[in-house]
């Protein structure tokens, strides 16, 4: 073994849309939360973030970072120096144990990472960049820690990014500690358990650029006078309804809980001070269109949520695809792209649901709101892959 | 005095703007809300609704009520039936007590009234229409109650109606007693105290038509899971804050905790269940404006709230007229009607503020969306007029 080796490890991972929302840290630098929350693993058959980590002697001192292409200052970021040292940190124990090993912990990483969906598409992609540089560099170092235990450190990196290292159903426990070791992920149920969720995300074109979710739940924190009671009271009781909903496979009291929380979500950013709105006009067109869809099939069919911005998840399940989705394929008409693709094949248009019995205006605001759809549904955590984008001697490789 | 004799009464009635909001009743047929609320009564220059209440033996048996023109179905209306009878019996008491009084209790009333404000306005009348009411009813019987013990009857027409009886800052006093005799308004402070203040109504253009407040109210009282902090603990320190400001006329406390609490109100109309949204786009952008027009004035010249509805009101004081009303004239040009009349004459065109420092979005889409204004400022409360909208035989006359 040549000590001018290049180890590498390539990982994708997913991204990951919450029902039960993070919102407000206790710790600004070790990214711990308020309150616990829960989310919904997206198939990474339409988004991931793909990432080789990989280290060799030969390179020079400094470890690199580039995304989608473009080198990252990655000594400004506290965040992924956070990452990197707790992982070095675990392979050093490692190699202290074993002194047969290579000393991968003194190496420089060069990490390169992909995103297979467009910046423009509006999804935040930190919770899966996080996750994926944890995972490659834990598999790089060929760490022994479960996604659990590694999820302590993806979430110094962003909170939610703890979510992506996990697939299905996933809780992220607020924990109590004031080091943050019980503050971690784990799995609710894996996607086997309720392989049929499904999610339809609608993304709102023109998007202002929205207060910055760190900067924005900081000031909801210091100065809403509703947040305490979400965060202490409401919250709690809505995880215990919401994993016992996920284990019993109940979609109604899964749906009313995460369109709840969506609300109480935005109610809080309102009540901050100066206020903080990330739905608009479309995003409330899209809550209308839900509320009707639901009465007129005259059970919960569909269920909104909405992250810090004004783009529509709606979730559903797979045997109401045509309700659901095709009645979003109709509403927003043929200019909208990425109906194709995974998860197409079960959609119609709007099977059995008279557009007129929906609220007029909304469809209006939502038809000439929505530049393009993504279709996916509830999908596995981060896999381990051989398309390295690192090159046996180390160069940067093109994306496929 | 001839038994046909016409007993007349006439007076006109003002509406009031919340800036800590009433929302939720413990008992919804006494109209007594979850917390006390604080107004400010809006000059009767700009808005006012004219009542005329006459009575006489000759009137053919039944109590009629004309609204702008229209015959109203007083029997259906409980509200205003409430109303009638509370007058009714206060007069009966005189009467019982002074046999040489006329036994006008006993004869029909004939109530006529009017706005002087279009119902395009987008403006709430039920306050101004019940104050009328039973101010005008009041003074036909001659009843020797204080405004604040008719406010009792007004109340059970429409709660904010209480307030309108009021001139200047009024508190409507939430109560704790189960008949109501203690949700009462009273003067905080009369307009002579704090006379500069300024109003600024800007009407959304085709305004949806919104869930009726007294359904929304209740949505959120049986749902909201943050609405009893609101009530039981944000409120009540809102309220010592607001009266607090309004005696040391201090306008930068008096709009932070109208623009919060205005905020606070729309937070848990949005964490009731189904959601209720009164903000549009349009009054976003007008919150946006105003935190704009505050930083850039290096302090604090504007205020929003927002009731029921899109429509945004804008509070400042006379001597920044021109900063505030001047501001929003140029960013809305010239196709908006109501800038004349009462209160346009400090007016100038955004004196001080380069509208290119604003945010140029919210700008586009205030300056689009808006179709009228109102100007006005804090005025006085109900005053006896002697323009009768009924004739001495009766006769209902025309409007002038």
């Amino acid at each position: 073994m040549s000590d001018q080796k290049v180890y590498r490890a390539t990982t994708t991972a997913p991204v990951n849309i919450a029902v039960i929302k993070y919102w407000g840290k206790r710790d600004a630098s070790l990214n711990l939360p308020t309150n616990s929350s829960l989310s919904v693993t997206l198939s990474q058959r339409s988004l991931r973030t793909l990432t080789t980590a990989s280290c060799s002697a030969s390179y020079p001192a400094g470890d690199t970072l580039t995304l989608n292409g473009a080198p990252q200052d990655i000594t400004s970021s506290k965040r992924t120096l956070a990452c990197l040292e707790g992982l070095r940190s675990l392979r050093r124990e490692l190699e202290a144990k074993d002194p047969s090993l290579p000393k991968l912990s003194n190496f420089p990483l060069r990490i390169v990472s992909e995103n297979n969906f467009p910046t423009a598409a509006g999804l935040a992609s930190s919770a899966a960049g996080f996750a994926a540089l944890v995972r490659a560099v834990a598999d790089l170092y060929e760490l022994p820690q479960s996604a659990t235990e590694l999820s302590r450190i993806a979430r110094q990196g962003s909170g939610s990014a703890c979510r992506s290292l996990l697939g299905g159903y996933v809780a992220w426990r607020a924990g109590t500690q004031a080091d943050g070791s019980d503050s971690i992920a784990e799995e609710v149920a894996p996607a086997s358990h309720w392989p049929n969720m499904r999610a339809l995300i609608l993304v709102v074109s023109a998007a202002k650029k929205d207060v910055p979710s760190t900067e924005g739940m900081q000031t909801t924190v210091a100065t809403s006078e509703l947040f305490a009671t979400r965060a202490n009271t409401v919250v709690p009781a809505r995880m215990d309804a919401i994993e016992k909903a996920i284990h019993n496979r109940d979609f109604h009291t899964f749906a009313e809980v995460t369109m709840r929380d969506s609300n109480t979500f935005h109610a809080v950013c309102l009540d901050s001070w100066p206020p903080i709105s990330y739905m608009n006009d479309v995003s409330r067109a899209a809550v209308r269109l839900v509320h009707d869809l639901n009465r007129i099939a005259g059970r919960t069919v569909a269920a909104y949520t909405f992250d810090a911005g004004p783009n529509p998840v709606i979730y559903y399940l797979e045997e109401d695809s045509d309700i659901v989705a095709g009645t979003f394929k109709s509403i927003l008409g043929s200019g909208v792209e990425g109906w194709e693709g995974p998860f197409s094949d079960v959609l119609q248009n709007a099977k059995g649901v008279d557009l007129k019995s929906l609220d007029s205006r909304a469809v209006d605001v939502l038809g000439s709101g929505i530049t393009r759809v993504i279709l996916t549904g509830v999908g596995e955590g981060p896999e381990k892959v051989d398309t390295h984008l690192v090159g046996e001697k180390g160069e940067i490789l093109k994306s496929q």
